[in-house]
């Protein structure tokens, strides 16, 4: 028995299983969790989707997103890791489980290339494009055709996680996948719209400002993003509004990196490569993670320092890679 | 016999056919010239494929795009327009043929919502994203089995149209076509980094000093590039970098429209809008075309005088079509 099979048959087993996604989730993290709990309810479940932040504006349109919750009900029989590559990246949710539910086992269903196969069923395919490609098996391996709840719910986590059909990996296998959920009702332009569309006004203001301070060294595109500059431009948001992939479609660049100031002080650094190096393992170096094309991890320091620290480590890793 | 069957019917019993994109070509105008040219050489016809303008070094990559003629040869027995919706986007090539070529019948190809039916035989299909998908039709119904020169063309002209399956018409079967063609070696990663991330740096700089001369009016939001922008940005060719689709994806705006000061003083309009909304009539009326969500116009006046004639245009059609 393969152990999609294991899988299959521990969630067919189990009666209420709890299914957590990472902090701070993104587009795969919640349509894989929420496509799986669709899925499992449909089998009688009484599956649990948790998460202990909230569900971004722009996921709140996902169905089953205004059931997420923050803190672990109880009477859970099962414990599924959905897209996370350590323990630590399920949170508090998973600290405010039993005693008795930490003992639990846990299956662990991630397509990251850092995952430290936690579970005592680790499923962890670093070829799957999302986490919510490898819960679309699942599913069919179930038995349960997806309707259009489940299919929307994984459609979303497959175009977040291939920025659209753009990763190297985007294959024909996983365009069938995508035929097959949009068959079942998955509105793709609509999912695109809520992913990628939902660009304030002030985020153009805000990256107006980056521009001013975006420098090429080397191979290597970088900008900043200071409090003071989403101040003025009265960008809300924590982040960078997707500024570090659109600096990585700039043809002098094999890399490109972001590093926004956040509202506490800390260095939140962003990075993106080209299509044959790999940028993870400086982030996780630095105590971050990711994809070989994208990946990040967050400093606590000054940010000219950590502009520095980074740089450095991205121009040796650039020069290992391509030999120059 | 449908109007397929005998526009293959006509293809097969070709032996010299000269086929036609429209000038200022586009990755669908050359992807679908392109892709049809390869299925016919299979076929054993000498078919040319001819193009007024020069093809942009985005689409350099393409198979057979060093061998695009910019004047007709001669000996045609059949014309073939692709992607042009009326004789005028033909151009030169067209003009330049013999009085007895001139006499051949015309195989119109096309899907733009504008064509104007110019030929003896019209296939105009504005459900289909790009008129490289109705090629992958033809090519399947004469029983060419796509190659990956073949399908990288037709998969071109089908990321082209649809902005990399974002466009509302992306349907399962335009997902399925796209499976096909990748099963046949259509690499998308590597089309997708041809049309989309081939940015160059001055871009970057184009867009800081355009975001400052961006504005919104109502639901439109609107921006200008200036001859002198484009020298202090060092930003060569005479386009807004793909600046209007950007802008489209904010969400205060329903419409974006750039405004470029070409080289030799004419104003290029480039619209956007939102699904559920059209400009292309606007377009139209100004002497352009386009499709609903996608349309231009080049006007021969002061650039103040273009903003406020189309601003007033776009106004009126917004408040037409949202009944506010």
């Amino acid at each position: 028995m393969n152990v999609k099979q294991r899988i299959c048959q521990r969630l067919e087993s189990a009666e209420r299983p709890i299914l957590i996604c990472h902090i701070s989730p993104d587009g795969d993290a919640l349509g894989a969790m929420l496509g799986l709990a669709i899925a499992l309810h449909k089998l009688g479940k009484g599956a649990d989707a948790v998460c202990q932040d909230p569900v971004p504006a722009t996921y709140a349109f996902l169905p089953g997103a205004d059931r997420v919750l923050a803190r672990p009900g109880d009477g859970y029989d099962l414990v599924v890791s959905l897209d996370c590559s350590d323990l630590r990246r399920m949170g508090a949710p998973y600290q405010h489980l039993s005693a008795g539910e930490k003992s639990l086992p846990i299956v662990n269903i991630d397509h990251h290339v850092t995952n430290l196969n936690f579970g005592a069923i680790n499923w962890v395919d670093t070829t799957a494009v999302a986490t919510a490609e490898m819960v679309l098996e699942l599913v069919e391996m179930m038995g349960v055709s997806p309707d259009v709840d489940l299919a929307t719910c994984l459609l979303t986590g497959i175009v977040t996680d291939t920025r659209g059909f753009r990763t190297a990996n985007t294959s024909a296998k996983v365009m069938a996948a995508v035929t097959r959920l949009m068959e079942a009702g998955a509105n793709l332009a609509r999912i695109s719209e809520h992913v990628f569309s939902h660009r304030p006004l002030a985020a153009v203001r805000l990256w107006e400002q980056a521009f001013s301070e975006t420098y090429l060294d080397g191979r290597i595109l970088w900008s900043v993003i200071t409090r003071g500059m989403r101040d003025r431009s009265n960008y809300e948001p924590d982040g960078d509004a997707g500024l570090v992939s659109f600096l990585s479609d700039v043809s002098e660049a094999d890399i490109a990196v972001v590093f926004t100031e956040k509202d506490d002080g800390e260095i939140d650094v962003s990075m993106r490569a080209n299509p044959g190096l790999d940028v993870s393992q400086v982030a996780l170096s630095l105590g971050g993670g990711g994809h070989p094309q994208a990946a990040g991890c967050t400093l606590r320091m000054a940010l000219q320092e950590a502009v520095n620290i980074v740089l450095s480590d991205l121009q040796a890793a650039w020069r290992e890679q391509t030999g120059q």
